[in-house]
């Protein structure tokens, strides 16, 4: 006969959001939203934020937790009042089974360190962190440090997810990727889903991540196209040449990606989206119309009000990767950017041929890359 | 000892363009262009004119051959000298063997119907012609109606081809799509690419030639997104779920239709470059913004100067095909579509959602769809 305690009440998953700017407290929302509804969720959501104190005097946190709103980075939005903002990380993180990092990406080792061995055994983390270091072996995965230093599963979440349209509740959708496990990546769906965010999931987590890095690069193509007034039709050209590029580096980097990711929400939406509207876009259009005579740093300080441009260290990241492994000439996109962000190229570079040959396809990919 | 008359000089191909509006002559422009330079095609291109009278009294053909330029249709851009505009149909194709159609597609039974024993044995075909009815059973392939009636081979260009900016040689792409015969397509490539317009084949007549019809009912929604200024978010999403309803519609009519396709120019960069200009995504615009209360006849009559809008038409034929074969629910976006613009749903209904379920990805599609 069995025991009455092997009849145990499946556990209630505990969120915590590691992460409280603009994305961060979006993220929040979406989640905050679900544990109510869904019974498997315990209902309270906890969210770490970088203790600020605010012209007013109060802390950040405090003011979060009295008026459920963001005031600093989501103001105007109410969040649900089952998220509680957390100022000690150990303590957010703690009870938690379900670790969502959204941090900017040059924290994460450092948050990652700090918390080893304080984390539930059972818990799972994914990455909401778009753009990552691309070191001359090859990308440093945000995913991977996670796993690596705490020594659990990692997804991804990515996609065409412009935070502040998705705090209003206008549609849109995003992917997970996940490695092994589904179970865990339909869990991580069934926690992000909602009517006016349609998540679905991968099994590709390296596709998916590589697409919310790599894409800052082809937006800057994007922008110069645009700052030289080429038109729709050589700015699709530009977007589909970098896609294929996208794709193509994905595919020699980690075999195991698949064609079918880039046409999910994180490759081709997300591409669009960010050749559209965008940061990097913008930044490159205003550099080509100057003729590339004011320089990235110089744009970014007059344009972005002390957001970073990611685009541009990405370019020359890649292209380092792409001379050590010596594969400059079939990537030749991804390369005449960096050409053009260092210099030693003019924007219209972007769109050049001579008599014989057009720049950009100046190599048919091989076969195992289509 | 092999005779001397095996040794044959190949016959050089002989080139008509049947077709002389604005795509119709930038068409003959590379073509000629290529046919001076390459020793395996004659030099001369020919051009069926639709003969017109000119206001001064000319006759269009006249004007063409004295002055290189298709003052009507493509004003400003010098024609290559070895362009031969031709009034007389059965005259212009006599010689050809590789014929290119490009007239709207409403002409092309009777075309075709007029040439039947006109044309050379040998002769093979390709066509530039966007746009089909789609008829209950199924789409009325171009390419297949030039086959059936002519008895020859018809491969297909299609892309993201305004022709005014590749008149003026800004970058640009296209992708062959062919049946069988891979040499006959790399002729054509061969005959088409150009420095500044890109050109490769894929083994896929079917799955290219839906996507220059289908993309125009992605472009309403797109449209329909603008108006309501919804957001580039929004709009990439909208986008990106257009192009799987194209890639599984087409796969479900034809199902030798490659997943890759859509990554090609004729797939992604066309739907872009249409959602972003183009003629159905600029009057779905006012529509919405019209609150749907101005009929897209009235828009088009307004906005289009006489030019034809072939986007609602085809969303309502594809309508026709989807519920014949009980598909409506599996194409959420095609089928909201025709019903926006029949009047049935607001132009909103484009991106509506209830509390419980968003309309547009109503069922996850079947896993042979993906």
């Amino acid at each position: 006969m069995a025991p009455s305690n092997q009849l145990e009440v499946p556990q209630k998953s505990r969120v915590t959001v590691v992460g409280s700017g603009n994305w961060g407290s979006v993220a929040a929302k979406l989640i905050a939203f679900n544990t109510l509804h869904i019974n498997s969720f315990h209902d309270e959501v906890r969210m770490w934020v970088f203790e600020e104190t605010l012209p007013s005097g109060e802390n950040l946190s405090d003011v979060i937790n009295r008026t459920n709103e963001n005031v600093k980075y989501l103001p105007g939005i109410k969040l649900p009042k089952n998220v509680v903002a957390d100022p000690d990380i150990e303590h957010a993180v703690r009870d938690a089974n379900m670790l969502v990092f959204v941090t900017p990406h040059q924290f994460m080792e450092g948050i990652c360190k700090r918390l080893v061995g304080k984390i539930r055994e059972d818990a799972v983390a994914i990455s909401l962190i778009k753009g990552m270091e691309v070191k001359r072996e090859g990308p440093c995965m945000i995913s991977s440090l996670i796993s690596e230093i705490l020594g659990i599963s990692c997804c991804v979440l990515m996609g065409a997810n412009i935070a502040n349209e998705i705090a209003v509740e206008k549609f849109s959708e995003a992917t997970v990727g996940y490695r092994e496990n589904k179970e865990i990546a339909e869990k991580w769906v069934q926690l992000f889903n909602t009517p006016y965010f349609m998540v679905s999931a991968v099994q590709d987590v390296e596709g998916v991540e590589l697409c919310g890095t790599l894409k800052n690069v082809v937006a800057l193509a994007a922008g110069f196209v645009d700052g030289l007034e080429m038109g729709n039709n050589t700015k699709a050209a530009i977007m589909r040449i970098g896609l294929r590029e996208m794709k193509a580096l994905s595919k020699l980097l980690f075999p195991s990606v698949k064609d079918n990711t880039f046409f999910e929400s994180c490759g081709v939406a997300d591409l669009i989206t960010t050749c559209l509207g965008g940061r990097n876009r913008r930044c490159a259009d205003a550099f080509a119309r100057n003729g590339g005579k004011r320089s990235f740093d110089e744009l970014e300080a007059e344009m972005l009000q002390g957001q970073k441009l990611q685009g541009v260290s990405t370019a020359k990241e890649v292209y380092e990767v792409l001379s050590h492994r010596g594969w400059l000439e079939l990537f030749p996109l991804f390369t005449t950017v960096h050409e053009i962000c260092s210099g030693r190229l003019a924007p219209s570079a972007i769109v050049e041929y001579t008599e014989h040959s057009a720049r950009l396809p100046l190599l048919e990919s091989p076969v195992h890359l289509n």
